[in-house]
């Protein structure tokens, strides 16, 4: 088993990586600040890994809510659902959630955790690669809205998270090529070796190989957890994180969070910061081919979804997060392995870096 | 003009007590970390008191929200209003939400400014005895669940609080009232000499003296800013800041959040916490008798609401935060000046204890 700590004071915790750790019931129950646990999970993992997880909690005072699977419920009137689960079954403030899944699930039950009670703690068992490597470390929960992409959350931080390879076995193809996006994204903006790496490994990734599988896992923990507890709230290099998602983010707002994986999202988003980052004479084109061709070579969009123009995804960049008293903030590259905040790309060049990864039309 | 700092290391902040600061805009501006601005504010405050503070924040961007008026109006559903509004005209991460009026509106918009991009700057501009003297101080947010009052909720301190005692003068006489059951409060669990000199002053309070009222205020505030900054999550002692308040809290969420002001429920359930007291030996009987006196000379409840029966009150505890792992926690009286926590009351005492604060049935 792996471990990757999150050092972040009295809010530290493990992420705990290896096959099969989800049927060891030591490993799940130690981290249980009292008798009663609410298992959040999605119809899509429920049939696969719930009972697994039941059954380490034996002993326990444990219930279950199984939510649609997809970022379209991602909404607060379903994290209120997870709320009166809890109240309904009187869940006190040392009860603990289980957010069994994706990002999704990750994202909606750690908010309802954050909330109940004004907070209580919960545990991530990631069971994607996108969930697995990033979504689950840092304590980032949220809400969509209609106007934006996470725009209702809060910084909660989980006590655990317990990342079982196994489980990725039984992941959709589709879902495992968009958590390769994330990966893609560590390698490029603060490690030009791992980059390297995944160019040369991964075909052994996207066949989920028993030593590659785990090691590109750690490594991308490895980094996010150093990027997070420097800055565990986003006022600074925390932003980096966000490579790549300022464009993903209006993407999926824009498709009103369907159609599209995050992880599909933020590969053409990251393409449209490589081209934005070579007008501004960050990077050279050559860098721009490596990048679109590790992504086509994990079969993720290099161009926006089709049906979004260029000032339609503009617009929705603008509610963002990731913008500061009305000016846009951006992640680009100045090199393959080092990224930098750019609050100064005038508006001119941000259109042209979108429209220059538009579908081509027929 | 009186400061007192709520002493939180990183997250400290001054409590501004005086008459007229409102219309001083060097005190209300010289806190916002940007340009933008959404005051939020209720029916009733915003004829009164809007225009003032708008003139305050000429030169910002600054909008603003009226929301009906009352604690059945402090939901989530309404919350997200409050966030639509942000994200229309794009606020960004450096906005501030100045939450202008009783507990509601603070409670409500401060839970917004928690969520909204997981947390921006807010200030509150309490307009309310009740508000100035406890819900505007200490950071706790939150909306009502049909379940459980403030069930849903988060710790988020404001940048300031601004509490105008001119704007006392407008406040009707039940509202003035009901702030006084929160005062008696203080001096009950910490201040025999506060509680004292309130029994002295009732009078000169609710006739708002310019000498009293500004003093009481203040030493409200301090007791508060102290016990806050020994357990600002209140993990321990700041528990006790909830004596009375999870009998008035099942009171309120049975009656709907309807009918009763918070203030009028927290008397009526410091008097059950009081006779709890007596039946466990803790106060003799002459104790709750000035308790009572003191209550009624502000005209507050001594009794339950009329139409819940005591064991529909006690359904309603059992999801109240206080309790923890399923036992009840709560707070009683050792001394007129001194409360405790007690976590082994019986059920057969609590229900005792409801039964004589009953309403005499004629």
């Amino acid at each position: 088993m792996r471990e990757v700590i999150v050092d972040l004071g009295p809010r530290s915790y493990p992420i705990l990586i290896g096959a099969g750790i989800l049927s060891a019931p030591d490993i799940v129950t130690r981290w249980l600040p009292g008798p009663q646990a609410l298992v959040v999970t999605n119809s899509t993992v429920a049939p696969l890994y719930l009972a697994r997880v039941r059954d380490a909690l034996t002993g326990s005072e444990v219930r279950t809510l199984v939510l649609p699977d997809g970022e379209q419920h991602k909404t607060l009137a379903v994290m209120n659902q997870i709320i009166t689960e809890l109240l309904r079954h009187r869940y006190s403030r040392d009860a603990c959630i289980f957010a069994l899944g994706g990002g999704v699930i990750g994202d909606i039950a750690g908010f309802a955790a954050a909330c109940y009670q004004r907070g209580i703690a919960f545990i991530q068992i990631p069971t994607t690669l996108l969930a697995q490597v990033d979504s689950s470390v840092g304590g980032k929960t949220a809400v969509n809205h209609e106007l934006g992409k996470n725009m209702i959350g809060a910084f909660h931080q989980p006590r655990v998270v317990l990342s079982d390879t196994e489980v990725l076995a039984t992941l959709p193809r589709r879902e495992l090529r968009a958590g390769m996006a994330e990966m893609i994204k560590y390698g490029l903006i603060r490690d030009a070796g791992f980059f390297r790496w995944l160019e040369e490994n991964i075909d052994r990734l996207l066949a989920l190989n028993a030593d590659a599988l785990p090691h590109a896992i750690e490594r991308c923990c490895r980094i996010k957890a150093q990027i997070v507890a420097g800055d565990e709230t986003e006022v600074g290099a925390r932003a980096l994180l966000n490579f790549g998602h300022t464009f993903g983010h209006a993407m999926e707002t824009a498709l009103d969070y369907r159609g599209w994986l995050h992880g599909e999202a933020v590969a053409a988003g990251m393409m449209i910061a490589a081209e934005l980052s070579v007008r501004l004479g960050r990077i050279d084109a050559g860098a721009v081919a490596r990048i679109a061709d590790v992504l086509r070579r994990c079969e993720l969009p290099t161009r926006v979804a089709p049906g979004i123009s260029a000032l339609r995804l503009r617009e929705f960049m603008g509610v963002d997060k990731k913008s500061r008293s009305g000016r846009l903030r951006l992640v680009l590259l100045d090199a393959i392995g080092s990224a930098a905040l750019e609050d100064n790309a005038s508006d001119e060049d941000v259109m042209a870096a979108i429209s220059a990864c538009l579908p081509e039309t027929s």
